[in-house]
């Protein structure tokens, strides 16, 4: 296997133990990187198992550890937790960080299909901007399902991947970091407001994976000639 | 030119003179229909015009003119002002026919980019469905610029148009309409509750509008092999 050389392996911190955190810690750590995963309590089950089948790349903390361990932090936790989870990880250990958020508000509480916590004049991905001014959110991955998130090649041909965020160089090494996970087709969609656009896809992306009976899908955005 | 036999040919009626309206009616003139555009004044200059460039099976009146007419009706008004032109267009005069619903809900009232009116739990689809039982609403064709509506071929290869709606065979007359207009891929997401998903699709439509300094682009589904 291809692993990156000493000088471009990264330390990343994981918020979040899901699906989501599990699956892009492993391809992070497979692409050579140092991987901690957080979550709320140290001992976490879950994220104990993650750090097993791992190997020695992995670890595993609070939020905090994982915020403090991580030159680059993902938010991999439920939108409508994130900024508890953020501010149990704490904004001294993300200051000055690049912070990929990942994650979608959607409210289950009112029963099916999820509805969003926020959306049209605000997103999570800008309340996140808001409360953790000194942190570089870069809005990305949140259009698809995680397994396509660090294998876009499950879809034939090129589809695309969004990221939006205040800070041009945050979006240059999350773009860095895609392009290593195999994206070819990266749309910088400009600044954090952005990420109400991409949050608001959900419903139809819901909506879709109803109709397909699976996750395996992702849009295309296609141009006149 | 290709102009349908007679029996296949359908009294349509559009409400709204926008860019919207005049572009549909004229591609439904241009397939052989006979097309009333209605508005809000009998002698909307606009409509006037477009009546006059689209020949002897165009015609022009108010919205009640323009409903009462058609076997198939399309709603082109504004999203903000839709309920308003359906009340004047008369439920008796839209009473058990198909409404295609193109519109989208943007609100500009407070600055630009303009944000929804409604969404998230409701949509205009629903509320124009909920305003007109016995109206059968499909909503469609509202993700991307009527350019691209009625000559989905501008952009090389495919993508989708999207139809949603409570009735089947409105559904089926709709997807055939679609289908003279030269798209091929049609994808049916069921009820009219899926509006909610094609509308929110919007703010991410208007940012790509503003990366691309164009609207000619659309979106397509990709799915895993």
């Amino acid at each position: 296997m291809w692993v990156l050389p000493e000088a471009a392996s990264l330390k990343v911190g994981i918020l979040g133990t899901g699906m989501v955190g599990s699956t892009l810690g492993s391809k992070l750590v497979q692409l050579g990187h140092e991987v901690r995963m957080g979550s709320r309590l140290a001992n976490n089950e879950k994220a104990v198992e993650w750090e097993k089948s791992n190997g020695p790349r992995a670890s595993h903390g609070t939020f905090a550890d994982a915020a403090g361990f991580g030159e680059i932090v993902f938010n991999c936790t439920a939108g409508t937790a994130s900024l508890a989870a953020l501010t149990a990880a704490g904004a001294s250990n993300l200051k000055g960080k690049v912070l990929v958020d990942v994650a979608n508000p959607l409210d289950f509480s009112k029963g099916m299909p999820p509805s969003l916590a926020v959306c049209n004049t605000d997103s999570l991905g800008e309340q996140i901007q808001r409360t953790f001014p000194s942190v570089k959110v870069v809005k990305s991955l949140n259009t698809m399902n995680c397994v396509l998130m660090v294998d876009p090649s499950l879809v034939r041909g090129e589809h695309d991947v969004f990221v939006c965020g205040n800070d041009g160089q945050a979006k240059d090494r999350v773009k860095e970091i895609l392009k290593s996970f195999g994206w070819k087709s990266v749309i910088d969609l400009g600044d954090i407001t952005a990420a109400r656009g991409t949050e608001m896809v959900l419903p139809l992306w819901l909506r879709l994976m109803g109709l397909f009976q699976s996750p395996k899908f992702n849009f295309k955005v296609v141009r006149a000639s």
